[in-house]
């Protein structure tokens, strides 16, 4: 089937790219000597996690109690659900449990050990549990020196119902980042902090047997990893233009767009419009506070070649505005009405959301399979 | 069931605001003396939709032909798809009016119409057609001095397989507005332009049976709609924190919010961190240009109550982060590790696509009801 048949809008994958981007942090993972732990919340789809786990270690990483389902479902059994839990979440994870899959929580409260050694006690299973680290005032986690680590090691050590599984961080200000220096220095930040907080924990008796650190961006750009044991990334499967922007890929490296119809013109203003909205590309405008705005998405033709200058300038619910970022007129013969563009996004993750399956291509526009992804929580 | 049991995030519908919201936006056209159409977009659902339509004419507007081949399978005939057609979507248009469906297109072009006209009598249908206009250099449509709008007319008229029925405008604009003011004398450039294509259509011998216009801020403040057949808007059913920022209604008429779990507590930040992120909450940030910026959404009790000055300052994928934007101090105690809160939308239509589902409340915490939404395309 080719690509100019499909309705509009839909999420085009490009495999070739997929492929070359997940061999390039196996690579630097085997470098450096650490596992990789891939984050199924970029895909949501068991396809491309696989073709990431291929010759690591077997866990990964989940940002939704669906997800891991999902993945159980496909047979993977190490996960690590990174986001702090919440009490309402523990009847599923417990029934995961039960079935034999090995899913982690993360942590950074001792009311949060409590409620969870109390569910591990309750039905008889011994929940594992991480502590999260905060390396870099992002969001949430515990720092160095803040007693609460200790005091949660110490807990989750001595209470039945949880394992401490050991620290786990993710350095979220990398995509703020303004050079590639400051990504190699907070991948240093983040690793330094991480295992000075396990050999605290160790230090003081407690078991640490793993060390968590991870984002695309310090991934990509981590010197040495000395200290940790795994790595989780999520977003480098696909690259965005976020990413490109922090000098973590190309532009030609981005697997993920969006197809879209154009289905008018505004020749006195310069616009071209399609049906491709935020519902197609989502609200992310990740680029807006980087050297290049991207606007919400840079436009390529059909075959996914970028079209200098051409970005989408604005959206609506269901309409796409595109217009030339120096403000130039637009050649509208390549932009018949009728015809189609696809559109690189900002944030894949964002923008694969909208989405419930991938059309793949093979770099030509011949379609050869459709992936689907597990949406929702 | 009780709200409380409930897993986060998800999405709670108050069923009294939403009665009211549409009694009051169908008071308001009985007293202008216009049919509404309800938009079908906001709310994704059939059982809101057919409350909008109580003692209606009957028709809706629709964003995508999911919502318009759902609607259609509740008995839902007359339908406009308003947005600017694609080649790649007129089988599923065919497939629809060959089941008995009276839907009809919106189109700006020429190219529009042939293809359109083309496809109408490959299989010997009547396709109805809205020209869309441009009553505030919004998007899309043709301007009333745009030798265009009769090119389109006469070509709709007299083609086979399409028939001209009528001018459809949108003053997307009046989301800008800054004042009530504003809205109003937005409404009336809306109401004044849609008027004067009708009548230089007539005049030109060509029918124009329809003119219909809409905006939820304009469908509320339009002081005379003379003229005007038909009043297009979506927003109105949910109302959200946009709306009450342009005066179209208060925080209390705001039916939709997120519930979420408190996952941690960032003390030397002043920060609360909750599970509803970006993919919860969606990346809409439309309050950030008006004069009350609520961030990501306003933070109330679980009962719905805002909490004065808390707001979702920051998202991640599912993390968000809850400051008070004078940057007072939390009062821990009342946002415990564990317990829920509740947010209100910025956009309540792109909030709603983040989920396939509303859980329904009568006001209390009691669930009564559960309603899906038909997401994608």
């Amino acid at each position: 089937m080719d690509l100019l048949a499909l309705e509009t809008p839909c999420l085009i994958l490009d495999r070739g790219k997929l492929e070359k981007n997940i061999s390039n942090m196996h690579k630097r993972m085997k470098t450096l000597g650490v596992n990789l732990r891939p984050h199924g919340k970029t895909a949501k789809n068991i396809d491309v996690l696989k073709m990431a786990l291929e010759d690591q270690a077997g866990g990964i990483t989940v940002s939704t109690l669906k997800e891991a389902e999902y993945y159980f479902s496909h047979n993977i059994i190490d996960i690590v659900y990174a986001v702090g839990i919440a009490p309402v979440k523990l009847d599923r994870v417990v029934a995961l449990i039960k079935k034999g899959a090995r899913i982690a929580l993360i942590l950074d409260s001792v009311e949060q050990v409590k409620f969870v050694a109390a569910k591990g006690q309750e039905y008889d299973v011994e929940i594992p549990v991480f502590i999260e680290l905060d390396c870099d005032g992002h969001r949430s986690g515990v720092t160095l020196d803040d007693s609460l680590l200790l005091d949660i090691g110490n807990l989750l050590h001595n209470e039945e119902g949880v394992i401490l599984n050991g620290v786990l961080t993710h350095a979220g200000e990398s995509y703020n980042c303004k050079s590639v220096g400051e990504i190699r220095d907070m991948a240093e930040t983040e690793r330094a902090m991480a295992v000075k907080c396990s050999e605290l924990l160790r230090k003081n008796g407690l078991p640490c047997p793993i060390v968590s650190v991870g984002s695309t961006p310090t991934a990509n750009f981590a010197e040495d990893l000395t200290g940790v044991t795994e790595v989780r990334a999520g977003v480098f499967v696909f690259n965005d233009l976020v990413m490109a922007g922090l000098g973590v890929c190309d532009e030609s490296d981005l697997a993920l767009s969006v197809l879209t119809s154009i289905i008018g013109h505004q020749k006195r203003k310069r616009w071209v419009i399609t049906d491709a909205g935020w519902m197609a590309l989502s609200r992310d405008r990740g680029t807006a506070s980087q050297k290049v705005d991207q606007g919400a998405g840079l436009v390529c033709n059909v075959e996914g070649q970028p079209l200098n200058d051409l970005i989408v300038s604005s959206t609506n619910q269901e309409h796409g505005i595109i217009s030339n970022r120096m403000e130039k007129d637009i050649d509208w013969d390549s932009f018949e009405i009728g015809s189609m563009v696809r559109i690189l996004p900002n944030h894949a993750c964002a923008t694969g959301a909208m989405y419930d399956r991938y059309y793949i291509t093979d770099g030509s526009t011949d379609i050869i399979d459709i992936w689907y992804r597990i949406n929702g929580w």
